[in-house]
């Protein structure tokens, strides 16, 4: 049997009863960690978990995943991803996979961010496409999603902006080596993606402002959550700390309940 | 201490462990019943938390809250919602009063159906705003909803129908006298939701007709979860089982990875 087991917003306490027996039960335990990053480390979840941990990596779960399923034949085998199962497109991919190769799966949903979200006081139904911020490079700066921000605004939609994440990328240098080497792990800052915001703001003149609210959202579920309202060129200085991140471009008009708890987060200026 | 407690889709074992330690700590567990509708039943999880649940009702909710407020002012009181607790706009409010009045919260978050209904293959990021359709009677039929999901299609969107729920409704008859009666609960099919798109698209022709592609999902997350693709016209004929069930309108165009994914609920016909 194959499990894929969501084990939500990233704390060890989060994974429900479920998941949990799951884990325990199994025979074999991989981690995916790739897709997202992992806020509490992979020791942590093993002491938690009291087992340990097999780490599957993008390489693993996209070239190599026969090893994965060629083990849930015979026996119980989870793969634990950071919120729900079906959050990244590779994990529905893979699910497909399994059912082609005649292996029985099961699915434990979990938190994510795409309905924790809501933790800002935005209400979820009110929210439109969601896009990614992708990292630019001198010569690589997509901006595509803007389009997207302000069509959602102008149907009276907030958007979620998924920040990008790296994680195991080879460096530049050793693609062409016979040992690969890899960048440090990077998550983009909501000071990072309103930079970014910034910079097709001034090459774009829309209903989209410099001085438009944003919502950054740091480490949703966490003890440490830390969420702040404020404008796009006040978002660019703000430090909301250790990762994830999220963005939101709330719609131009609230619901008063949505404005009311939102007021909380506003920024207080020193 | 306020703790406001998802507890998934609904099988016991979804809570979370962090919620599970909170609802076997607290002095007094209350499990809001109006929102949504129980599908394991209160006894069940009584029997799993090993706890007596206090049912809290609309009235309970929305007018006498300052039960609820009282107690977390001296004591730690939790207060357990199906799926995620900024799902329904009431319990963001309870949290805003529960802030004015002083009092420490704390939200444990969970699946509900807004991240969980992407176990139909349909990817979350590509599904636009969400829509309730409404239980119609002889004199309201109310159908603004069926724009939104026009708008989304046009946009390639897919849209996330919630379905209409009624739950401690006092009778028409009982309005006027002291003591109130209820109507039994009552929760909206596909098959009803369905009807009532035939019903719109009849008066309404647009893009969205009678041989339109709609996916119906009943109990997700559950073991009897189960998932149906056909035409909406076929859809009013189907029987999918117990509560609750939710209807996805996917965009006119999906993701080869989506309808890949999609052919294997296609419906069966005998």
């Amino acid at each position: 049997m194959f499990f894929i087991v969501g084990i939500g917003l990233g704390d060890p306490e989060d994974i429900t009863v479920k998941g949990l027996k799951i884990v325990q039960n199994c025979d074999r335990v991989y981690l995916e960690a790739y897709t997202s990053i992992l806020s509490c480390g992979q020791e942590s979840l093993e002491n938690f978990y009291q087992r340990k941990l097999i780490l599957a990596d993008r390489e693993m779960i996209e070239q190599h995943s026969d090893e994965l399923f060629a083990h849930s034949i015979v026996k119980d085998v989870a793969l634990l991803v950071v919120g729900d199962p079906f959050g990244a497109t590779t994990h529905t991919d893979l699910i497909l996979r399994a059912k082609e190769k005649g292996i029985p799966y099961q699915v434990v949903h979990n938190a994510s961010i795409m309905n924790a979200v809501a933790c800002c006081g935005l209400q979820l139904y009110s929210f439109g496409e969601t896009v990614s911020i992708p990292y630019w490079t001198d010569s690589w700066k997509p901006d595509s999603f803007f389009q997207k921000i302000l069509k959602n605004q102008q149907m009276g939609l907030h958007t979620l902006c998924l920040l990008d994440i790296r994680v195991r990328e080879p460096t530049l240098e050793s693609l062409s080596k016979k040992k690969r080497e890899y960048e440090p792990p990077r998550f983009m800052s909501v000071s990072e993606a309103s930079q970014q915001l910034m910079e097709i703001i001034d090459k774009n003149p829309s209903e989209i402002s410099e001085n438009s609210l944003v919502v950054g959202l740091a480490r949703v579920g966490h003890k440490t959550q830390l969420i702040v309202a404020c404008s796009i060129k006040e978002m660019t200085e703000q430090d909301l700390g250790p990762p994830l991140h999220s963005l939101v471009i709330p719609a131009r008009e609230c619901h008063p309940l949505e404005t009311e708890y939102l007021q909380q987060f506003n920024l207080v200026k020193l």
